[in-house]
């Protein structure tokens, strides 16, 4: 975060446009209390109103004390303490603050041996700081429909309602979508995923990006669900940011479906 | 399968060896009683015995018209008729027949419109012809858990068992495994995979290979159930394979199985 004064500048006084009747929402995932007030700063000297509009704060903890040392440098207790200003500051000024818990399903030093009983004692102290959403994040990809089910009902079983959570999966092993399913059955809505499938994790070996967009939206779509997504214009938008990076996309619903309109093209010519 | 008499003698007199308890059939797929009997010639030029041991032969017919006109040339009826006396014959020297009905989910020419009920009368006739196991194939992977659901519902009212199926999926849309899921619920407990995911069908544009084995692999261990199949081992043989072929390995389980063995050996060091 040290040069990101000058992005957050750039994005906050000229912000990308969309089509107008896309929901957005800038996030901007902070390690501490001096990146938010780098973010403030930022937007103070660029705009007139108080309180940024379709903005939020994200933080991230992580599930297991070796991920925590590793990816963060302290211990769960530690994470905590360090975010609770942070919060407390976004939410003064009305800026809403999401919090991902990492390694939630799996880690790279732990293995399958997270605690669920862990990862919800954190979504409910974060809640308790000021929370609007926990995105429990699959960040190796290793969990599993059981593992999934089994932490979705002690989740539940805390009093934490399935509005309060998102799921964040990983497709590392080729089960995000399976996972989600199972998320979706304990009432889960919102989901995290990247076009294209981008990201990974320097921590996390082997990692692959977010579960695809591209795929999600499919999935959605085949399970008979609204998303409100052009899954063809999605798969146009990761083909285009897949190519601008050199790299194949990592949908294989995005490659698909843009297979097909190319080869139903030629045949009407 | 005009040259095919050399590698069928090859491959007779050849058997590849595997470890000794690893069970194994030698699938042949043939268009037609030529082809059969190609194949028994060459059988009974290697071997003294008249059944071959550990082999099977597969036939397959597609699910919709348009589809079996343009990858066979012939109707679905007249594909029938073609594979009667290939069945009979198979049978008359006691090797199983196999039989796949292609497209069964989706078709490339005729899209989700495909009928569940042309599915299942197919298989019972193919059953009755004398066929031991039907491998119902989504050719196309369009498939969705909904269509998978229906077309299961629809077999089974005919009265056809779980037992007499086999799915074959293919990862196209990143749905393959949703849909195993769906069809393990069905009681369904034979599935068609490939290592690597390699295949594909120049006759379903944008078709890639089957699901990867590696990936099937890891999904059914998830769930909680047994395949006698050792992950890593056939990791490695994906792995190899792929790099014979000059390919990336399609298989997401795969590629990270070998990366999480990679960094521990380094860790371990």
């Amino acid at each position: 975060m040290a040069n990101s004064s000058s992005i957050l500048d750039h994005i906050i006084t000229k912000p990308p446009t969309f089509p107008q009747d896309t929901p957005i929402t800038y996030q901007w995932l902070l390690p501490n209390l001096r990146g938010l007030e780098n973010y403030f700063a930022c937007h103070d000297a660029a705009s007139a109103t108080s309180t940024p509009q379709n903005h939020e704060v994200s933080i991230f903890l992580a599930a297991t004390e070796a991920f925590s040392q590793r990816n963060t440098n302290c211990s769960i207790a530690e994470s905590i303490d360090r975010f609770k200003p942070l919060i407390a500051t976004a939410k003064a000024r009305n800026v809403p603050v999401r919090a991902y818990i990492s390694v939630a399903l799996g880690c790279p030093y732990e293995g399958l041996n997270v605690s669920p009983a862990t990862v919800t004692d954190l979504a409910l102290r974060l809640l308790d700081l000021g929370a609007y959403e926990i995105s429990v994040a699959d960040t190796t990809g290793m969990g599993t429909p059981p593992s999934t089910a089994r932490l979705l009902s002690t989740l539940a079983s805390a009093g934490i309602r399935p509005e309060q959570l998102a799921f964040h999966f990983h497709d590392t092993y080729g089960l995000a979508l399976v996972n989600t399913l199972v998320a979706l059955e304990g009432g889960v809505r919102t989901f995290d995923s990247a076009v294209a499938g981008l990201g990974g994790c320097p921590y996390s070996p082997g990692a692959t990006g977010n579960v695809a967009t591209e795929d999600l939206i499919h999935c959605l779509h085949g399970v008979g669900m609204r998303t409100g997504v052009d899954l063809e214009g999605m798969a146009e938008v990761g083909a285009w940011v897949s190519n601008e990076l050199g790299k194949r996309s990592e949908s294989r619903a995005g490659r698909a479906v843009l297979a097909r309109k190319k080869t139903s093209t030629q045949d009407s010519q």
